[in-house]
């Protein structure tokens, strides 16, 4: 019942000069997806956007800009190269690489460190890792060459751990229903006015995207006892004080510990007496333009059973 | 500058009606250490036990019984099978295998879910993992049949994540010596009459055996800023009043987060008010018999830059 919900993730803005990457089709992406060893389930578009959701997460296409995410075994290194390949490198105006730690790194068919050895015979870059090696850490790659980007151009992260609550146990249900997720999810609330698009996965996994006009968002569940993990990714703003998604997320998923990466922006996401910010790290990929890393930790006691072999 | 300073472990009692361990001879471990790719170092002896230190870590010998225990990319079951092979099945009288989670799971030569599938293939035992798949982790195996063990037939671990303070800092300075690093661990006071036999590494790290007795301690130091790791083991009494041996390292090598692993007794090594337990778990290897696991933290914030790759 183990599932490697742990994420690699894409983002791709191309030079103005280059025509619309939408317009590449969808024979196109599944062709690209089919790379990282993922496939396209469903898609919903609206004027600015292709919401592709994948059988290993989400693919997102503007006319200038790209998004992928994808789970488990996938390698998706092989779809950028691919993507870099066929766009010139010359009308990359930015990309950037970030790996999150597997709980079954062993599985995986190479290392982030593989993968950026790969890149960078395209595409100069740094990279680092945030975060202990023995707890949560996340690896990024950002090209040299960087995108002026507006300040509202932001990315939001919050990764949940071990998630409790009627929710994280309705997730492990039998006979669960989208319609249902979908409402304890509180997306009509959390996002209001936006597109959907979800799936249930076989025997369990739920992922949703949404958009509205340029914005979006993407939930991926991966509810298995002792390995839960929720991520949630958007380009909306997650600390509105009349709408603040991540801190109501974390009340409804209760995680026991969560990292948050904000791009561009802060996020507030702790919360309460009980949890306490372990590690913190910003850095700067361009000037004025911060990766803000927060790792956090609920401090009850967890009475653990072993897991038998 | 990283070392993985995760732990495999072997404990083997033999049946009664077998002849000395001891007996076998240097050359005979000499080739057993070999099959982890480990070698000896040097050798303490008293009427007990052979206190061997190993380049990855430690190899103590009795009439009828053996713990060793190695690190870095060691291939211990290799080892284990071979002492099992050599003795015959029926002159095993209990065995445990045991290891720890690494920080770079991938570059190992197999995973303990390999080990114990070979292993079961000599002798039925029960295994388990303790803690979660995302924090610290234990595995560990034992063997069906089970020796009668007396009271004070205990083990107690110590292991001990991101150190910090003077002997932290000491421990990655230039000029070390062995003499200074006893010292600065208190050893004489610690544990006061052992004999005992140390080993500074090049370019880092530090190894000693005590042995007083039919009692042993080792500890193993992996300084290396950003992965430090310190280990301590023994079948003294760590939690005596008089001598808190836990709680006296803890306050010497000031970790940010540390386990706990009592055989046959529980720990004390919560202290102060900046640290939680945030898991614990205790369960029957046989009747009578426990393993206590417990994971602490300090709950301080700490800032973190990026490890640049």
């Amino acid at each position: 019942m183990f599932f490697e919900g742990s994420e690699k993730k894409v983002e791709l803005i191309v030079e103005p000069t280059l025509g619309s990457l939408r317009s590449f089709g969808r024979a196109f992406w599944t062709d690209i997806v089919a790379l990282a060893k993922a496939d396209i389930i469903s898609v919903i578009s609206n004027d600015q956007c292709d919401a592709y959701l994948l059988s290993e997460s989400s693919l997102f296409v503007w006319d200038k800009r790209l998004v992928i995410i994808t789970c488990g075994l996938s390698t998706l290194i092989d779809s950028l190269i691919a993507v870099i390949d066929h766009i010139g490198i010359a009308n990359v105006a930015f990309v950037s690489y970030q790996r999150k730690n597997e709980y079954l790194a062993h599985l995986q068919a190479s290392t982030f460190a593989d993968d950026i050895s790969q890149l960078r015979q395209k595409i100069p870059g740094k990279a680092c890792r945030i975060g202990h090696l023995d707890s949560h850490h996340h690896f990024i790659f950002t090209s040299e060459k960087a995108a002026e980007l507006a300040s509202n151009d932001t990315t939001s992260e919050l990764l949940m751990y071990h998630i409790s609550g009627p929710l994280a146990q309705y997730l492990i249900s039998e006979n669960q229903s989208e319609q249902k997720i979908c409402q304890l999810l509180q997306l009509d609330t959390l996002f209001a006015g936006f597109d959907y698009d979800c799936h249930l996965f076989s025997p369990l996994g739920f992922s949703v995207n949404g958009i509205k006009g340029d914005r979006y968002f993407t939930i991926h569940i991966t509810p298995q006892e002792q390995s839960s993990y929720v991520s949630v990714e958007t380009n909306v703003d997650v600390n509105a004080a009349d709408n603040p998604i991540a801190v109501q997320l974390l009340a409804l998923l209760q995680p026991i510990s969560w990292d948050t990466i904000g791009f561009n922006t802060p996020i507030k996401a702790g919360a309460g007496s009980h949890n306490v910010c372990l590690a913190y790290c910003s850095y700067p990929i361009v000037e004025n333009y911060h990766v803000h890393f927060s790792h956090f930790q609920q401090v009850d006691t967890e009475v653990l059973n072993p897991e038998l072999m």
